[in-house]
């Protein structure tokens, strides 16, 4: 039989297509397959209309020997993915035994009443068998389109991310006939310091579109992400051989920009790098209000490293809370590199903490000026050698996006420190160079 | 000019197609797209291969006159959606000479250096215009794909959503052509402390699938949303009288638990209760290590009613910043009512606010037990008549639904007491009566 070398993923639902739900179901089963070395080629959304449910079902039987569809297995009229796949088959819809009498006692077990509509739940095509549904009472279903070679397996999952991941692993997986002649592993790296175009143009040909591993990168808030994929012949002992010897490549080039593992957020890799180095971080937060802090403590286990710190959002708070003097304020402006060192310190003192990173800026869309725009950001860090250290941004983007920058370049900051990285790479969108403050 | 009635929306990206990255664009333009009454016929997601995303292209511009393409407009080789549009319109790549200055002036204004790649992103099909982007350095596109009434509007947006969304309301809310025949008018309200099940037997037919408007309700970390939707025929006035007759009807029955507009964030509706009532807010925020705070100064101009707080991830901080005897701590821990009473009414004093709001749990996965299982948090809420209040809540999932149920839930908690509602609701998740302790 043929193998299931490559795959096409189809979801229904008016609640998709016209944006009320975001689907997850599409990018879970992708990466399943993907994990399983199976290339997803194409992946579709469609409105509960059997017209474009049948021809979308159709045409994605040709792109590949597998089709996975989402949706419309429930009870209602606007479910319809089993005419569909009738349809498809060139086929007719009959009753099946086995799940009639399943609904009879699911329904009755729960003391829940039988209703006409639920009849439909127990049709399929008449070549097409039923897959159990563990958690609801929609079954799947399992079919084939064409014949042969061209044959495309299609399996139909019920909507619901519970019931759908359930029956992937009790009937799918089993089914599934993986390319054996093809391995595929992927690893993430993330990378800080360095700009997209830069890091392409300093990695070269390591990011050629034909290369076994292939090198891709996607950048969200100041950090890029480099995906290695490895997918092509050999074990997976081969596989893994040849992304290690390219993280080694990366890892000369990259040196500490290299931030870590992909797969991890930024706030977990730092909070294991202060486990490490057995130091503990506060933070003075004023444009940010606490959004650092939220995204450390989203960390399970972050109390080993992280202890609080100071919402300072008011000058009042910047004097009461952390100890800045009001005439700095009133002096420098509470943006300002001044008062985002006196913020770190303030606070690295009341916490006791090992470090304290203080983040003090303009995050819009009103208050700037032509001196200090909105953007303007200073970030202090308390702690290091000769401390503290602040560097000054110019951010771009939206109020959020001012904010998850800030909080992210922090984050950067503390790497460096923590590598001890000099001298410090330039963070994207710093303003000239670090200081040293003395407050 | 062909009015777009009818819209395909493509997303391109190895990222997506791998399950890598949940694609929120989609969701995000099908719901921009639905609002104005433009129905979304097919969503597609391609891997970066510039044959199927051409493909795929021209077959999208066949099923509608317009077509969103988000993705693929990076300075990397595996940004292609530049080159399938020239393919797909039968066109050739130029250097876009506005783009080559705009990009020069942005990187120096940044201090940062031109790259032989970033000129991929100055390149445009010689008949398409380029859109301009607020946020980033990749320029969007416009292009028409056929002629006359076949031709279709193809508009490409870069991938990261916050260049999105801006790219889509500066340049492509203003060129889209909307049915004229219907109006679609819709008007969304936030509900708290009612169940979606109570809240459905409540209204009744007023939630009827085939009345008009057309109430729906989503829920969403302890705050319903009723979504009231106009698509119909008469003029926006109508429209516009319909849905106000709901809403009086809706206020009329539900009373204080409505919370208010359902397009602000529930931050932003409290920020401007708040400050109608001139009163000033500080948080005490353990488990939730600092998102409330971030919550709230998402809000532009929060600081008028928002100061600051205490981040009290830890018990040393509990005492050190917020005064809570540690004898107290040792006595109840640090997730029970005493120390949420404790927490808000020391942040109270020490920040001078007119109210604060304390919160401490066990947001998981670990660190529950028997007594106090995950998802056990107290919320103490300072500055009302009576005071401290606590609530007791046991949310369910995910260390993350724990601490936005409880960041939310604590604003729902100042809401009634804004409004003086007796008696208080109970809220989602709420455990036994409120209780007020001294301490």
């Amino acid at each position: 039989m043929t193998p299931h070398t490559r795959a096409c993923i189809l979801s229904t639902g008016d609640e998709l297509i016209t944006g009320q739900l975001q689907d997850t179901n599409m990018r879970w089963l992708a990466s399943e397959l993907t994990i399983m070395g199976i290339s997803v080629v194409q992946c579709a959304t469609v409105p509960d209309d059997l017209e474009t449910l049948t021809a979308t079902m159709l045409r994605l039987t040709t792109c590949a020997p597998l089709l996975i569809v989402s949706g419309g297995l429930g009870p209602t009229e606007g479910d319809l993915t089993r005419h569909a796949l009738a349809e498809a088959m060139s086929d007719q819809l009959v009753t099946d035994d086995a799940a009639q009498r399943w609904l009879d006692e699911f329904l009755r077990s729960r003391g829940r009443n039988w209703n006409a509509l639920q009849a439909r739940q127990t049709l399929r095509p008449s070549r097409a068998r039923m897959l159990p549904n563990a958690v609801g009472t929609a079954p799947g279903l399992h079919g084939v389109v064409g014949e042969g070679v061209l044959g495309c397996d299609v399996f139909c999952l019920p909507g619901p991310p519970n019931e759908l991941s359930a029956m992937w692993r009790a009937s799918v997986l089993p089914a599934l006939r993986p390319p054996a002649d093809q391995t595929v592993r992927t690893r993430l790296l993330h990378v800080i310091g360095i700009g997209e175009a830069d890091l392409a143009s300093k990695l070269g040909p390591m990011m050629a579109r034909t290369r076994l591993p292939l090198i891709g990168v996607t950048a969200s808030q100041g950090v890029l992400t480099l995906r290695l994929r490895y997918a092509g012949p050999g074990s997976r002992l081969d596989a893994d051989a040849a992304i290690d010897a390219d993280v080694a490549a990366l890892s000369a080039q990259l040196g500490d920009n290299i931030l870590g593992d992909g797969s991890l957020s930024t706030s977990e890799l730092m909070i294991a790098a202060l486990g490490r180095a057995g130091k503990t971080l506060a933070v003075a937060e004023s444009c940010t209000g606490g959004l650092l802090g939220a995204m450390l403590t989203q960390v399970p286990g972050s109390s080993t490293s992280f202890s609080g710190g100071l919402i300072v959002y008011s000058n009042g708070l910047k004097t009461a809370l952390a100890g800045v003097p009001s005439e700095l304020i009133a002096e420098h402006g509470a943006v300002s590199s001044q008062v985002a060192a006196a913020l770190a310190s303030g606070a690295r003192e009341r916490t006791a903490a090992s470090y304290a990173l203080a983040i003090t800026g303009i995050a819009g869309p009103d208050g700037g000026s032509v001196a200090k725009p909105v953007g303007t950001v200073y970030i202090g860090l308390a702690g290091g050698a000769t401390e503290p250290e602040v560097r000054h941004f110019r951010f771009s983007g939206t109020r959020e996006d001012v904010r998850a920058r800030a909080a992210g370049s922090a984050l950067g900051m503390l790497h460096f420190e923590l590598r001890q990285t000099n001298p410090r790479p330039k963070l994207l969108w710093q303003q000239g160079d670090a200081q040293t403050a003395a407050c």
